[in-house]
């Protein structure tokens, strides 16, 4: 026998087995391994390409004196949350007992210790290491999933800045943000994508409306409400006064990132990339995300001038997160009628929940409350109404990771506010935050217009 | 037999076959469908991206004044795009009938039965669903190719928005995008990719220089004819002015994105990622698209000065995108030598196109006709040239689609400018559309220039 | 036999292995084929998309009159690199000799004779072609080994025209970059990646600290020394003048281009995607990198104030390119905890490096020196320490490669200074590259604010 199949090679076996048989060939598992660490990476690349297009659109939509410091948060939220959730967050969010978020073995996770021997195995050993971590493996690279999961973190700390624009200390923000991503978001993550009680429950969220836009927009309202709003943004007239954006090209680049972006937030969700099952479903992912987008856009550009009495491109761009987020509760399931409708609605809500906030002057420097939270929650729900599911567990969720991130996120926010301050002083807000925290605007070289007295 | 193979396993199978024979094991069929479909989705980003760049090239080429507006139009015409080529182009492009466009089984294109079935099967019956997907299969989950093929119909409608800046109408445009992306471009892609009577003759059109570029290109050049020229583009004393750009950097970035997403466009049009063969050919593919913008840029850096008497930089950028529309119908076949060649004329073509356009008094808002239309023509003719194939069947295609789309393009443009008009008013003109139909201008913290006057 | 295999089909063969044996079914030889060559693919288009990082860094940061020049001098680069490196760079870098760098076969490489018979294959040959090319194969198409070291290439010459920005020629600065692709760099190659002697010593340069961001650092630091400063940045007095950027927003989403396209650049270095060992190391590589240029940015910022005297957003900008560089050197080896070391140890090298530059007044435009070349020396030497190696190799290296790059490109200089001349004139700086050397600026709708006298 041994000596037949040496005669006849592998290739001579496929060439004559009938199409049909090769036809049903699996995928075998180092190929799985291989590609779904792959997958891991690459989509989390797109979503780390979310970071640069969260600073884009924030940096166009804010005024120009404070561009630079809104450039300065973002790249720095980024680089904090890689630190913090390394040695922390992740850790929290992956402990191996359900549901539960102490106890982790290590405060420093790396490469599994089947992936270090296959590492330094010598040339003969390797055949052994290999077969070894494989028999053992979750099915791909320990650390393409924490890249993966890294990211996600990143954005929920976006959200934050956005919101917050123009008024929030720098070093206060940066120190919110090491609490959120060490703490509240890997909190939320274990309840749910930690096999928490959540996930327990059935609770249905396939790549983060509520897990991660929520508690990015829950967080962001609680710090919106106790930090006030912009200088002039709300009249003593009642009216509410528009914020020049710095440069709207810029804030257009930053919702094509996201969009981009958003394809490997979405698609990387699958988690994995080694079956047909798989490539099925990310199909079916690219497809409804962007319908879903597209419809977001096309309902924004429609109820603009009805609903907020302006023709707004801002909010009309922001129809296109809120249908991102909308979709995000379940690109896999729902059909692509589905999508229409789902990220159409994201849009309308989008635009009414601007209205919304206007009317019981709340201050969101970029609308990422309306986009991020409200329509997170839209998707949380429509995705149970669309393709099945207990909307009572949808709604626990909802409700408990809401209390949750805004109780904490409130508490750590006064804290932070008692230690060293949340808000500039009315001085700096009225100079810019470039100027008095960096020192260097955002545009030195170019002649301003006179700003509106912000304090009629 | 069974139990001789139980015992041996596969790895032991494997362990005692020569290196030689595990070599030669070819692509599985699930691995290949998971590439195939992975391919199309990630090089179908790519190309996605290129919305983005087309939006910051054609942002930073207007004048500031209608800056916001044409990034509401590409963002916007990309959403219609996925929309209409949804509910209807793809059902025009891929009907089952050869050459036909017409007998579209459904409105709503979604998985295939098979591809359902498997989602939905119970643990124990996936196996058996999978092996009746990849039996019947194309190779690929049928919403990745859909996602491919949206983005290429997206490609042909931003090339409109560049050639009419500054003049037509918001919704105006927006309607002819709805026709050209349901109707006009899926007749084309139906004689082509849809094995309609163009491929039956055997045209050559490896990714579409003529099927996507020249379809936009007629498509735009019959818009700016019908439109006339920017008021004080071409003067009575017969000079041209050169409209200032509003952001160079922008602008360069676009082309930057162009040509990271060309690599999608060119390499996606491969079609499939699982054999050796595709392998080899993207790598040609990736090396021509490459060296063939290079070529493109240099050639018409050289020539800006002695033809067009100045030396320009966005006629220099738009080289690239000449040289990258000009190797598009072949960058899989040709030599590298050749893809310099391509690249290098297709350089001058913009160049020498952008100074007809001039002497004929078209206006082209950011050269859009000589990069895509011009450029796309010398390109199909190049691949017979290079590549060897037949030059009266490559003029056929190319006459056929220019006829088609000009005519029905200019039949579409009238019928808009009776319904709705298709030129924004000359006081709005003077203003910025900006300011005229959005309310909001792109940099309204920024002094400007005042304006040379429109009207000498 | 042949009957009973035939009876069974693959499928029966499969089903009858215990799942173990599956699991340790390795990657076959066609898709190890195809996984690589689609890794090299995209990781240089992540490479790529780095130069239009380096665009927007470099735009961003000189003052808006020069903001065209240095957009025509990076795709302009790209474009030339992309030539002089296929018709000369790679045939020197890659002779068979090893350690030389005479004697190519071609002056035009491209697709082996095996690819290109598979190419040209009928299909009943087509088996037996592909047999023949993976059984002589060295597992990747070729021409995708030439993208991704082109994007390489173009990485080096990226880095001069930073720090020569505001004052070097056009033409003078593409003729080093002709010369630096097609001979510096591809000689430092060939002595490292093409088997010369620096590799045969044993020296560790996973993706490159030295051999590219070194060589590239020393180019620009031997650039600088012979063209001197910037008209007004060594003020009589002994201060520094803080030349204003022209768009910090730019700058920011240039360093996250760069910051993305790292993925590419180290990932990419791993070579191969086709086993286990290539998947976790790429985890790995991810992981270290994200976390380099995070722990970059921390320690920059916080240095920022302390070292430089001000809270200098571009510095803290460039602590993420210096941690990128030093853990360029080795990504895949290093512990994760390590990476935090090296990425911050980095960024105060950037920091410390400014400060250099400034004592001993050399000017560079946007701080490369300091984040390539002392960064990239850092690394070098780090990754030795961290994770064992002959720190006498390293030094040898670093020496070398150091004492060449600089003699040659000073010599090159100086040939081109005298030739045509290497710094534009004086009038020429005070009126502005954009204006001399293009006729367009880069924001001419916008007025400035009147330039401080650069003559005090």
């Amino acid at each position: 026998m041994h000596m037949l199949l040496e005669i006849l090679g592998l290739a001579a076996i496929l060439a004559i087995l009938p199409a049909s048989a090769v036809a049903l060939a699996p995928v075998g598992a180092e190929t799985g391994f291989v590609l779904n660490t792959f997958a891991f990476l690459i989509w989390g690349a797109l979503v780390m390409w979310m970071c640069a297009g969260f600073t884009m659109l924030e940096a166009g939509s804010v005024r120009k004196k404070n561009a630079s410091v809104i450039c300065m948060k973002n790249i720095g939220l980024y680089s904090i949350t890689a630190l913090a959730y390394y040695v922390i967050g992740y850790n929290i969010m992956h402990v191996d007992v359900d549901g539960g978020f102490f106890g982790s073995p290590s405060l420093f996770r790396g490469s599994s210790a089947d992936e270090i021997a296959l590492m330094n195995a010598a040339p003969d050993a390797i055949d052994q290491a290999r077969e070894t971590l494989l028999a053992g493996s979750s099915g791909h690279a320990t650390m393409s999933d924490w890249f993966f999961q890294m990211v996600f973190v990143a954005t929920t700390a976006s959200i934050i800045s956005g919101t917050l624009a123009e008024r929030v200390r720098l070093w206060s923000f940066f120190l919110f943000v090491a609490v959120q991503t060490a703490f509240i978001y890997p909190i939320v993550g274990a309840w749910t994508w930690g096999s928490g009680w959540l996930a327990e429950m059935g609770f249905q969220d396939f790549a983060g409306s509520t897990i991660v836009h929520s508690t990015g927009g829950w967080a962001a309202l609680s710090g919106a409400m106790l930090i006030g709003a912009r200088r002039g943004r709300f009249r003593k007239d009642g009216t509410v006064r528009q914020m020049p954006p710095s440069s709207v090209p810029i804030v257009t680049l930053g919702v094509f990132i996201l969009w981009l972006g958003w394809f490997g937030f979405n698609g990387g969700s699958q988690l994995a990339l080694n079956s047909a099952t798989d490539a099925v479903a990310l199909g079916n992912i690219f497809a409804n995300t962007n319908i879903a987008a597209s419809a977001g856009l096309v309902v924004a550009l429609v109820l603009s001038k009805p609903v907020l009495g302006r023709m707004d491109l801002l909010a009309t761009l922001n129809g296109v997160i809120a249908g991102l987020v909308a979709i995000t509760a379940g690109p896999d399931l729902v059909d692509h009628q589905w999508a229409i409708l789902i990220g159409g609605v994201g849009g309308a809500v989008a635009i009414a929940g601007l209205r919304l906030l206007e009317t019981v002057r709340v201050d969101d420097g970029v609308g990422a409350i309306p986009a991020h939270l409200f329509a997170g929650i839209w998707g949380t729900l429509a995705v149970c109404i669309a393709a099945g599911g207990n909307l009572f567990v949808q709604l626990t969720g909802i409700v408990a990771i809401g209390i949750f991130v805004f109780g904490v996120s409130t508490a750590i926010w006064m804290l932070i506010d008692r230690l060293i301050g949340l808000r500039v002083s009315p001085s700096a807000e009225q100079l810019g935050k470039d100027f008095v925290e960096l020192g260097v605007e955002a545009y030195p070289e170019f002649v301003a217009v006179p700003e509106a007295d912000d304090d009629d």
